[in-house]
């Protein structure tokens, strides 16, 4: 992917917020459905603190995709692919950098804190891939110590499809789920709200152009296949999962809620940090054929944090707890290109607004690890929180927070946005 | 559910053809969205060798629910419950069968022939099942010959998430697909097509009224969750399934096409059929209390047919060889209402327009099994068809038809039409 003059780090806005911005400066610009006042679902385009409202300046930007940018779901923009895409990033760049276009698109501005967000698309499918090798490893371990990674591991991108009717953006409370669980000393299951209610910490694939049905995406098309990323968080019951889960795969322990952040970050946008894929081990299998090629640089250079507040930690004014940070390259060792090509290789069709999830990233270092089930080993080593509280699970108030920044030096840094969810009872 | 007068035996509908139809007389009237001549889908209902144009009908409707059936999927339609489903029967059984009314609807009917038939709904999400006890105990044994049935099989109605993506009406041709095999006694996985095609016979459920996240239905409302049934095929690649179902489940083994009957098939319509479920054997365990309870016949009295021909009987002009043939309660260890409660149970949210397959509905007898995993014993014994082919699994060129009907004494028997699949190379 070329990088271009939208990324020059000697481009700034005159939204001042911005300048310095955590997640929005101008060198990011991620889509959005918001709405506001009451008024209809439409496209935006985050910018510091602000929204730009699409529709509002289709004259600016010469009155193309306004009926994609219209809609309250981007399906139709996505599905457009790359070309649209750049040159809608390129016209931003230049009216959110120019002081000539101040006058002009600055009415279209809305404060974030004054919009509601949705979901970016309205998703057909949503698929949950299993990438991150430690994570993976981690959790075999606690079933199979000697073996903990399966045969097929380091051949097959493993996937599953999850719920797509239950993707909420961020913000939506976590209801804890009931469910069959089967406490080891038990004859017999019992039936009642989960106790062992965990979160994951993913990034998520936004499908663009996708493939008819019973043609596959050849890997080095598949980059052209992808739309944007965001944050990720799989909601997990892993009581529920462990009975469950033989022999077709979770299915409660996961489909009670899954959350997306709401900003699409664009392949255009991630062009200066992604970097190199996962590094094999020696002695790891070489992948197939049709799992070899594509983009020089298919790594994810984004470095994806899990933190917690209690409600305690919350009444005391308290900072949220880091739980985990990690570079998502070094945990997945599968990249997203791969698993659009394995995804489609059998002829199934994946269409614009998919949300493909990679899986739990955890890296190799005990500070990061992507869920409690690793954290606490299975609950063996509770972890201590500031405030002395102590969490093996998630508890009743608990508060996630995934966030992810993508730094690469000579250039301006962006980030993802948060994706939050609170537990309620 | 109370059987009313649409299902008199006395009734006969002024279309001809109804009488005596294997699948469609006045007592069925289901469901679907079809096409004709160019012209936009929309809703139509089963009569004999012809459909009914219902939005063509409006007025003698009374101009109720048009904006619903005129839509080119029935998700809306199936939204508004029971209510509306049963007025609706009632009123088109009444314009079928009393003659007063045949100059206002017959101009409103067409051949099946000339119409294309499309998906019924816009599937949100597709669950596939696994209730078929004596399936799950057959393939359970080519693993595990002494502990065929896993420990949580006769407490939770398991179940996994398929693809919505890739289900096709009857008639969809079934490319081979593509994907990793690993032979036994090689070191490493190939990539290829895959060499053990297999078909699954199911019914499928629509779902009419759902719930909101975060809230179950109880089982004594699951009746009311229905909306109506179909034949389905969930296409099997079993090398490709054999290599990837570890840890996660099947996925690119199933998710490359599954084939549906276009007929929702309504409750009502079924309501002289239904019958006791699944008798547990003595020594099974009782459902916990949340999957207890709900209609007094949940039981599907459905007799459920795989049948096969290959390019040589037709050549030949032989009629299709049935492969299997069984009555769909006593193969189901869980009712479609005790499928609905377990589905939600954790709060995942139903929404109108899914589709949920029972999973492969083998029955006890050697002639009731559904697929050629089980028939041919994983290939160890191949099927002989009349012309002296043999079949262990599905070779290109073969056509499987999935057909079904409900017979009860003192009723006129009705079917859910057919749900055909040629493979192609």
């Amino acid at each position: 992917m070329r990088i271009d003059e939208t990324h020059d780090p000697a481009r700034s806005s005159w939204v001042e917020s911005a300048q310095g911005h955590r997640d929005f400066p101008v060198q990011n610009l991620p889509l959005c459905i918001f709405s506001s006042d009451g008024r209809e679902r439409r496209a935006g385009v985050a910018i510091g603190d602000f929204l730009l409202d699409l529709p509002a300046i289709a004259d600016a930007l010469g009155d193309a995709w306004v009926e994609e940018l219209s809609q309250p779901v981007m399906n139709a923009f996505l599905a457009l692919g790359s070309g649209p895409r750049v040159a809608l990033r390129k016209r931003l760049s230049e009216l959110l950098s120019d002081e000539a276009h101040r006058d002009r698109i600055e009415p279209a501005l809305l404060g974030q804190s004054e919009a509601t967000m949705h979901l970016p698309c309205l998703i057909g499918d949503y698929t949950d891939f299993y990438v991150g090798i430690h994570h993976a490893t981690n959790v075999g371990k606690q079933f199979r110590p000697d073996n903990p990674l399966l045969p097929n591991y380091k051949y097959v991108p493993i996937g599953y499809h999850g719920r797509a009717s239950s993707v909420r953006v961020s913000g939506q409370p976590v209801v804890r789920p009931s469910g069959q669980r089967k406490p080891p000393e038990a004859e017999v299951p019992v039936f009642g709200p989960s106790r062992r209610l965990d979160y994951e910490l993913e990034l998520g694939i936004w499908v663009g152009p996708g493939n008819a049905l019973g043609e596959a995406i050849p890997i080095d098309q598949a980059e052209g296949a992808i739309a944007g990323f965001c944050l990720l968080n799989d909601w997990s019951a892993r009581d529920l999962q462990a009975w469950e889960y033989q022999p077709l795969g979770p299915f409660l322990a996961k489909n009670f809620l899954t959350s997306v952040s709401p900003f699409v970050v664009t392949p255009e946008a991630m062009a200066p940090f992604m970097t190199a894929p996962f590094t094999r081990p020696d002695g790891d299998p070489e992948p197939l054929p049709y799992l070899t090629g594509g983009s020089d640089k298919p790594g994810l250079g984004l470095t994806v944090s899990a933190a917690l507040t209690t409600r305690k930690m919350r009444d005391e004014g308290m900072a949220p707890h880091r739980l985990s940070q990690g570079v998502a390259a070094d945990a997945m060792y599968w990249t997203a290109e791969q698993i659009v090509a394995h995804h489609s290789c059998n002829g199934c069709n994946l269409q614009p607004g998919d949300l493909i999830g990679t899986g739990t990233l955890s890296t190799a270092s005990p500070d990061g690890l992507g869920s409690l089930l690793e954290i606490s080993q299975g609950g063996k080593a509770p972890l201590t929180l500031p405030t002395g509280e102590t969490r093996s699970f998630l508890e009743d108030g608990d508060e996630l927070i995934l966030t992810a920044r993508a730094e690469a030096k000579g250039y301006v840094s962006i980030g993802l946005g948060e994706c939050r969810g609170l537990v309620v009872g």
